[in-house]
């Protein structure tokens, strides 16, 4: 088997691709990209078991065909490091020689049959989204969940399809984000994907040129398809909680803060929460917000903020580093926060914005 | 004690300080800045012992005296992010009190008498140099020395003063760098200073805005000042070896090669040698430069490279970063190579470039 590419084309594709190799694994073939080499294309393939990504590779040249497991990095590591734009791979009795300029490399291979089967059935129907609303949308809840891998239904996000769209949903326990998106069609179903595939996904999403993707469900398997690209993800085998008995109906005082200024101040505070208990308190009322922090050790921190300012007095305490990443994921300059109690959980959005928000817990004020 | 100062001042001085505080130490107070304030100004000092920076803060307002200790990976971190051009500092009964805008901290700190004495004795003699020539030359030498502090000898930089200049050596036993610039003046005198100081010295020179630098020996320790800023160097009580017994005198091969295109052969056979015994082999003959890598699990590498070829055909093999680390510090873009034979030391420099060169040590071949 020889084919010629382009060292652009080949290096596109094995980036978005080698996410899915697997890491750390008992199994050496799935620590490789399975190229297979066919009149049907070139595909280039990884998967971890959990998620797939299978690319399809434009070459210049194909003669023969072919199989042949190599290990990624090596290979990913020496593609993105060639000379020319020319590439030559040739694959002859369990070696691949790659060539490129005055540069040349001979490979071992390892087994294309001992390479598992991660497929995704094809499926007619499908809901179309650009590619950079759901890269946002990623990004905007993925923070929130859980990282334990061993709490499995919060480890990951939520894909709730609607009738008038798609909801993301992720939560660790002690905050929440929520991020919503109108859409043509729906999936109707919902299903929650491992954090591990996800940020497999968002390295394909921000790694393509596509401006929009394609969501399909076979049943077991939920797929992204960005072009000649596709991910396939398995469905966790676990029930997201119920998020919609946390989401605060009411409140009793709202404020509104200038992003900027809170996330400079919140950032200070940090410096000495981090040494003591990791709690900032804030205090709102109609002199505007009071940030404290304090350690022992160390000291204390104390910051004012303007604020706009609605309701009753309050006084709570957050982790700062949960108000931070909410803070940062607002699109607007202005942050509203709605408060019901000092136990109960505040609500954090945009300026009148609806399609985003977030939900954190207090900590309990000794 | 209060004063007003400048936060970009406060930053600029507490910065160049800051990489003297000791690291890891079971002495407290050696991980605080001491400041001292009295009617001859304001100063922040900060020692591991080995090293000691004193830097004079240009204060707007001074009132009262004192002295004190605080944290100081905490106040950096603090003043970096500090909301306003104005900060006070007020200190009182072991407190101090930072404000800037509408942001304040109380920190405490620690008794000022308990830190230790690291001073330099004034001397009337110095040499001086301009800053950027002295941090090209540390830069161009220090990767090569030892990084093992119990190679006391080899684990540091070698200040040698000439009748005509200063030349700094550097060698880990494998490989050495020498570079020499001409000055007016000389200190007359030779010493070792630790890789750890080296790196403190680096920290000043590279975020000071001084043109030029003096350099003073008081019989014990070595100082470069910059401006208000001065660093104290412990001399290491240990003799560099005799460098000279290893510089080559003669050769029997001349090879010029294209830095660029050396370079970026190098990290391609690297990706290769790095997976197996971490060495390239290198041939040159009148046809060029082959590099050549193995690993008996992932293949081969190989690259050609045309070159300007000089006496007889060679053959020998390299630690690759070695080789990389030379090319790198070279300034032109053709590279000399000067061979003895397979086992002598090869010297490499930049084209028609006396005042820099690098010795490097052939691995046997097997």
């Amino acid at each position: 088997m020889r084919m010629v590419v382009n060292q652009g084309e080949l290096e596109d594709k094995i980036v978005m691709t080698s996410k899915a190799v697997a890491k750390k694994t008992a199994k050496p073939v799935l620590s490789g990209f399975l190229f297979e080499v066919s009149s049907e294309g070139v595909f280039v393939n990884a998967t971890d078991l959990e998620t797939g990504v299978r690319a399809t590779v434009q070459a210049d040249e194909v003669e023969g065909e072919g199989k042949f497991v190599v290990d990624a990095s090596t290979f990913l590591d020496i593609v993105k490091n060639l000379p020319n734009d020319v590439v030559v791979l040739e694959y002859d009795e369990d070696v691949l020689n790659i060539s490129s300029g005055r540069s040349s490399f001979s490979l071992s291979t390892m087994d294309a049959s001992e390479f598992p089967e991660f497929s995704f059935a094809e499926t007619d129907s499908f809901v179309e989204i650009d590619t950079s609303i759901l890269e946002d949308m990623i990004d905007k809840v993925i923070y929130a969940a859980a990282t334990d891998e061993f709490m499995k239904n919060l480890n990951g996000v939520y894909w709730e399809f609607t009738d008038t769209g798609l909801r993301l949903v992720a939560s660790d326990g002690f905050r929440l984000a929520l991020i919503e998106q109108n859409l043509e069609s729906t999936l109707g179903m919902s299903f929650l994907i491992s954090l591990k595939s996800m940020k497999e996904l968002q390295n394909v999403i921000s790694n393509t040129s596509e401006p929009a993707v394609r969501l399909r469900y076979d049943g077991k398997r939920f797929s992204v398809e960005a072009g000649d690209v596709q991910v396939t993800m398995r469905v966790v085998d676990a029930d997201f909680p119920d998020y919609r008995r946390v989401l605060p109906k009411e409140y009793n005082t709202k404020v509104v803060l200038s992003k900027t200024e809170a996330l400079d101040a919140l950032k200070r505070t940090m410096i000495i929460a981090k040494k003591g208990s990791d709690a900032v308190k804030l205090e709102a009322s109609e002199d505007g917000v009071i940030l404290t922090s304090r350690s022992p050790d160390y000291g204390e921190a104390r910051e004012e903020l303007e604020a706009d300012f609605e309701g009753e007095n309050i006084e709570a305490a957050f982790n700062p580093k949960f108000l931070q990443e909410a803070f940062r994921n607002v699109d607007t300059e202005e942050i509203e926060l709605y408060f019901v109690s000092s136990t109960a959980p505040l609500k954090i959005k945009g300026f009148e914005k609806e399609e985003y928000f977030y939900i954190v817990m207090p900590i309990r004020l000794a």
